[in-house]
């Protein structure tokens, strides 16, 4: 058996930053989903083994807590390990240090194991013999979980379709792509003033290619909080998200 | 002195490829990019130093042209040198490696320098004591620069507002975002019986957060070759473009 944890080494590198001179948020998101897809690569159930299989993971929820962000030419880490399993979501949870080691951040995931022809989940307990299970792993990871964004407006703050270069393999909007796109309606100035505290997305429809996509905002509290649905056409919410930041 | 070419290493990590699996060409324009600036910043003639002395560079002309594309999770190599200067432009070429040393692509660029306040050009050939120039090498790079796109249809492909994931810290919309955009803009088919052959782009004008920006484009042969032209509202050409495609 491989080690519990997995650490993976990152450089913040020019474009990988936003407008503010620090990490693109959509980045470090990114980075942590590839360290989940290396971990479990690396663990016999990772997605090259389970797509030969029929199956594939499905991220349902997020939650990203950082208290500091890498800058521009530094390194970081992330760590990740499977946190628990039950018959049909695993959580996963990441650790996030700087170059000397220090936790900057940690994160909380919760995924499905679909099969890809019938959309059905699989029972991750029994999955490969209770391999996944047997890795299951108790480390610190003080931030809660995905709560539950409330959104009341009926004036979208935006809107937007998937094109190319927003979806997956699967033609789907790529996870963190929900992410950027609603950071995208959210007044340009707080990221200025601010940085991202901590950021929420629970995942409840796929969003397809040129799929009409409205972006719902309702602000929370001075101290920016914001609650966000994105929703279909037909009302049908694909994710709700909640979005804090803190004063730079 | 330090060698005339820049040779880095890059490996093809998850997320970087579009949904069809190869490597996505925003990121490889970006990686490019990103090695022009630390080959300037490790010879003296970068960002950073020029920022402090009030100038700094703008991308005016881009050509890439790709043979083979390196798959996901593989390792390739982009080199970069100075091929010449003049008063007011630079160029600066590139040749890309897959993980055997094979060359796959070449890129042609050319850039000018300016003063962050006046916006006027500086005269480049007396740079730092000639030190740019110093680094004028001539190297194989056996492809066009960029020729001249031309658009006449009156009916717009598509149209967006550059937000906060397009900018820059100068509040522009990123060079490689105006491809980005376009490729956005094509037919999606395109892209699983085809991969992108050469793009080039020529940019004239700064582009803004939230302004309205449409793209005008016309499919020249059978081949898919398109001519592009991203306007601004009052008419003005933002950058002109030609992508081609070959057959898979």
């Amino acid at each position: 058996m491989k080690s519990f944890i997995g650490k993976y080494t990152f450089d913040v590198e020019t474009f990988q930053v936003d407008y503010t001179g620090g990490l693109s948020f959509g980045f470090l998101a990114n980075k942590m989903l590839i360290t989940a897809g290396n971990h479990a690569d690396e663990r016999g159930f990772g997605k090259a083994r389970l797509n030969a299989d029929g199956k594939t993971w499905v991220l349902s929820r997020l939650a990203i807590e950082m208290n500091e962000y890498p800058a521009e030419g530094e390194r970081y880490y992330v760590e990740t390990w499977v946190e628990g399993v039950t018959r049909l979501f695993t959580s996963r949870n990441f650790r996030v240090l700087d170059k000397e080691g220090n936790a900057i951040g940690y994160a909380r995931s919760t995924w499905a194991l679909i099969d890809i022809e019938t959309r059905q989940p699989a029972d991750l307990t029994t999955l490969y013999d209770g391999e996944l299970a047997a890795y299951s792993h108790d480390a610190e990871c003080p931030i809660k979980g995905v709560s539950r964004a409330r959104v009341s407006t009926t004036e979208p703050s935006g809107e937007f379709m998937p094109l190319y270069c927003d979806i997956d393999y699967n033609g789907h909007l790529n996870s963190v792509k929900y992410i950027e796109h609603i950071l995208n309606c959210l007044p340009l100035d707080i990221f200025r003033s601010h940085t991202i505290h901590r950021v929420e997305v629970s995942y409840s429809a796929e969003c397809f290619y040129r799929e009409h996509l409205a972006v719902y905002i309702d602000k929370k509290s001075e101290d920016h909080e914001y609650d966000v649905e994105i929703r279909k056409d037909a009302g049908e919410v694909a994710c709700r998200a909640k979005i804090i930041f803190k004063q730079k």
